[in-house]
């Protein structure tokens, strides 16, 4: 199995990525990572005796976090995503792995590696974390800002064949993410899909809240780019700002210092289930080959963990599967 | 000045409302608190010498939380909701607050109270917390599921006039709800709000995301009554989860126990900081008279909190200034 890595991209390249495929090769010997990007800056990373399951790929150009997403891919033909992208779409590759530019990566998924035969609109996910550890895998995240409900459609088809070949899910519960858990809920958009969802071939459960969704109330979650990248956004953010108040007050006193320090290891597995890089690495579903996001802010652990999450896929066929399930054989 | 109060709605009714009225009419003497709902339940919690500006309305009939909005709204015509809405229709109160369901209280808000003129849509507002205890003022929360981009101008001129008027901000900033801060971002409603704002009388910022609400990045926001609702549940639910693992964590063991024990008053504070109670009593605007919704989990101390935000509202002559705004006159 061979997987490509964009070694320059994210908030941490190209330390990150390449540490945590350094760690990746030892823990899969089977799987060959291809580290596309600037070789000296990689070799910079990659110490003395790299293990021969590494291979570096050159890539001279790079995309910015601030780069206009079509523009980049379309001018910056030799930078290390889109080459990680053409090293998937030739075959090359099985699967990609980026933490650079999230629309980059979207569009490069659309025009490097291509859509999915059967697929009107590529949905981007995320794992959404859970107070049990499990994660719920959400999608739409934001490709498609003005989704259509058949669009959800394919995204709970997706979403489940996911849930099912990387997670292991038999029945993947499927939610449709609303302001309300009655059947008349909602948007035109929902109310439609709705519908559309009850016949479709996948487990659904009906309308879900965001409210309850760190309870897992359901496996896969699929709502239209615009509402879920705002779910996401907020759940993070309110997450975030309150580890960050708490901090400051713990901080504010001696007495609440101390008591702190003692209360470390408890804060740190409280701080550990809502941290979204645990979940790393979840794919841009509907293009002919997978595309993992991972998380702007990856360290290497971050990155291990995304490479776990495409060995899985590849290993388990999720692709074929897919383009089964969609009939774009 | 005379406020209804309906004193059956809400988890806690009817003695949080009560509770809160005998308090409130401590506190402001010149202002009459009309108690609507049963005579005896309410009775029952007003103790022996009630103060004079405390009077019973009787509304024998009672909205339950999941009555369908407007069937209930309709058939119950003499329900405490619908009565405190006919109080402010004909000019017997001057405004009216309920802890009731959220649904029934908009249809009140329409059908009892009447949209205000040049209004389309009117928008459900509420305060969402902020690490500077301010607060955003945001709307709409799931009055109009399928917002039009003129719907989210109305929002920005109501939402900044009550902030203005009850408040005392100045030149409100308003920001519009969208997936990136760049103009160009969203879909299709949110780029053609994004033009209409530009152009309309109010101090607009450009695109906010949810991840910086809670650090204040508008004094305003504006957004579609979906995006908004999925917004609003989706950061009360991670804050609520974060605090509930935490509390589930600090109580593993006595040596932690210990520990939160000394930090109690720092974890109140913080807790305090993120409780919408403390927020509690946001109108619908857009209706002919001041119909504040108050949390349905509210206790007396946030129905005081409401009535202070109707009291400011009223005393300050809110509804008129937004006639006049909204050329409805």
């Amino acid at each position: 199995m061979r997987i490509a890595i964009d070694a320059m991209g994210g908030d941490h390249a190209p330390q990150a990525p390449v540490e945590g495929a350094l760690a990746a090769a030892k823990e899969w010997p089977d799987t060959t990572l291809l580290l596309v990007g600037k070789p000296d800056a990689i070799k910079a990373h990659l110490g003395d005796n790299p293990p021969s399951n590494i291979t570096v790929v050159e890539a001279l150009e790079k995309i910015e976090a601030d780069d206009e997403p079509v523009r980049a891919v379309r001018r910056k033909a030799n930078s290390s995503m889109v080459v990680a992208g053409r090293l998937v779409k030739e075959g090359e590759a099985d699967a990609m792995i980026s933490a650079g530019n999230t629309g980059a990566l979207m569009t490069t998924g659309l025009l490097v590696v291509g859509r999915m035969s059967g697929i009107d609109r590529p949905g981007l996910t995320a794992i959404l974390p859970t107070v049990d550890g499990v994660g719920v895998v959400a999608l739409d995240l934001g490709a498609n800002m003005d989704a259509k409900p058949e669009h959800l459609v394919q995204y709970a088809i997706m979403g489940s064949r996911y849930r099912q070949k990387v997670h292991g899910i038999d029945k993947p519960r499927v939610g449709l993410l609303n302001v309300g858990t009655e059947a008349a809920k909602g948007n035109e958009l929902s109310k439609a899909a709705f519908e559309l969802l009850s016949e479709a071939p996948v487990n659904f459960i009906g309308n879900v809240e965001a409210r309850d969704l760190l309870y897992r109330n359901c496996d896969v979650l699929v709502c239209d780019g615009f509402s879920g990248n705002i779910l996401l956004k907020g759940v993070e953010g309110a997450a975030e700002t309150v580890f960050s108040v708490l901090k400051t007050e713990l901080m504010s006193s001696w007495k609440s210092k101390l008591a702190a320090a003692i209360l470390r290891p408890n804060f740190r597995r409280v701080g550990k289930m809502m941290d979204y890089k645990r979940y790393n690495g979840a794919p841009l579903l509907g293009v002919g080959g997978l595309v993992v996001k991972s998380h702007g802010s990856s360290n290497a652990e971050a990155t291990v963990h995304a490479i776990r999450q495409a060995r899985t896929a590849v290993g388990n066929g999720l692709i074929a599967a897919l383009a089964d399930d969609l009939g774009g054989k």
